[in-house]
């Protein structure tokens, strides 16, 4: 039995756990990433988790996985400028390796979920997977002929990223127009909501969720459940957006399996992969892959850090 | 020395060749597909070819490489109801076989094009390349981290059926709505032109090109040069969904060069590469890679025919 350390890095919560090479989680710490805004400082936290877990249990550990969010500096270890989170710069692999002197593996998140799907999750087994994260961003990692792809600069997955809107409406957060991650996710979906409702007062007049002064994802799936019309209008283009980007996956990746998680899908499975096999076959050319629900849940992203830590993927190799 | 016979099938030509392991084609014949419009008449022809470069040449084959249009039963080694060829089913592999008892190694034409490009072309060297034909189709060959790309049934790289119009005013010639190659391949052109005139009547009325009884890719291109008004709109949209076409496979495959080839992109390179690189980096999150002409030109994927004749490329074996 091999033990590692898995750390999941979200711009939200932090989460530290100790696992085996069964996927078995034996410890698991969550601290608030906006508390430790200081980088140097938010590295020691994690570092004293790790510490503590390691006396906990008593083990020998392999080494540290890490799943971030983007974009990445893979070659120097480093987080650059993401957008939701405290920090500039992040050196996670120099300032942990400073303070636990271990072995660090280092990907993004979405990646470091694709990772967790194919060793311990539905896609054991499958050489062509894909896995979509519909959260805060929209993000994928993906396995094509059983080899995860990376590309020339590590990135060979911003699936998030493609145009569905060819009327440009909103900008990302990267600063691309029509981008599918503008519309359909969780940062995405209040901004759109806001829009609509100002471009088409009639859709406005007679909904609810129009007059809440601060929206959330959450509030328009609600609100949609509830018959609200302009829920209802924002998320029929949602919808269509989606199938747009899992149509892009099919054609460009040819998976055969595509697994989703992240907050927006985890919790409106039942609006947001309803239909959707249907909806893609409409603009795929290829034949479309089963689409499913993580099983993995929320712990997907972890699990995929623990993999790394104990070394499981050779295109990212501890270091 | 090693010697391979090279067949390129087009849907208005095929070309046969005879070339060696220095990437020299020493013999080249074409003649028209529909000329031959029985499968086994096909087919016979092509054998008859390989056996007169043979006696020409006297020299030891090493196998046949064949690209050929999809869609392609790859397993199988035919070719499917291919959208403008004469032929319901090709049996490629089984048939030359049987004619000239040689190993034969067979790939999707763009696919094969890829081939040529990593080994004889501006891809020599390069682990993360993506080759793009916009031709009577937009199609792709795809390399990641060194590896052909290939998926569940070896569509890793159906590229042109991206959808890039949300308003879905046209459908792809495989029945998806709204895809690239509905607008911008060479028969995209005119169909898109033909809808803009009719939609738009004050573009038509001042419009040449409007006036055509039949219109075909090269005399929109021409009438844009000298200024026409339909032209002009028609162009002007093509560009627009070159760059998010561009701008998804930069976000997906990560590529550290594209090359371009195809009819429509050779003839036409002064206005569809003119500011491409700028364009794309208005969609794309991903550093944007070099976008270059294919210096192979209409032999590219020929060239690659060759190469897979010689056994180059491990993921597509002869057999």
């Amino acid at each position: 039995m091999k033990y590692a350390i898995a750390v999941d890095i979200g711009a939200t919560n932090t989460r530290v756990a100790l696992g085996n090479s069964e996927g078995e989680l034996l410890g698991v710490e969550t601290f608030r990433t906006w508390d430790f805004p200081d980088p140097v400082k938010y590295i020691e936290k994690i570092a004293r988790i790790i510490s503590s877990l390691r006396e906990k249990f008593k083990v020998d550990i392999y080494g540290i996985g890490v799943g971030t969010p983007g974009p990445l500096d893979v070659a120097k270890g480093e987080v650059l400028a993401s957008p939701n989170m405290p920090f500039k710069r992040l050196e996670v692999v120099r300032l942990l390796k400073e303070f636990v002197d271990m072995p660090v593996a280092f990907a993004n998140d979405a990646v470091a979920a694709a990772v967790g799907e194919k060793f311990w999750g539905d896609g054991a087994g499958v050489e062509d997977l894909v896995y979509v994260t519909i959260s805060t961003g929209i993000g994928g990692g993906v396995y094509v002929d059983g080899s995860l792809l990376l590309g020339k600069d590590g990135n060979a997955h911003e699936i998030g990223h493609v145009v569905v809107d060819s009327q440009e409406r909103l900008v990302c957060g990267c600063g691309g127009r029509g981008h599918w991650e503008a519309y359909s996710s969780g940062s995405g979906i209040p901004r759109f909501t806001k829009f609509l409702a100002e471009r088409d007062s009639s859709l406005a007049e007679e909904s609810q969720l129009a007059r809440k002064s601060r929206i959330e994802a959450r509030d328009v799936f609600e609100a949609y459940r509830a018959g609200d019309k302009l829920a209802r209008a924002v998320i029929l283009e949602v919808k269509k957006f989606n199938a747009y980007g899992f149509a892009a996956i099919t054609n460009y990746y040819d998976p055969e399996l595509i697994t989703v998680g992240g907050s927006v899908a985890l919790n409106n499975a039942d609006i947001v992969l309803s239909g959707l096999e249907g909806d893609v076959r409409q603009y795929a050319i290829n034949r479309v892959p089963r689409i499913k629900l993580t099983r993995l849940g929320a712990n997907v992203g972890l699990m995929g850090a623990l993999a790394l830590g104990l070394g499981f993927e050779k295109k990212i190799p501890l270091r």
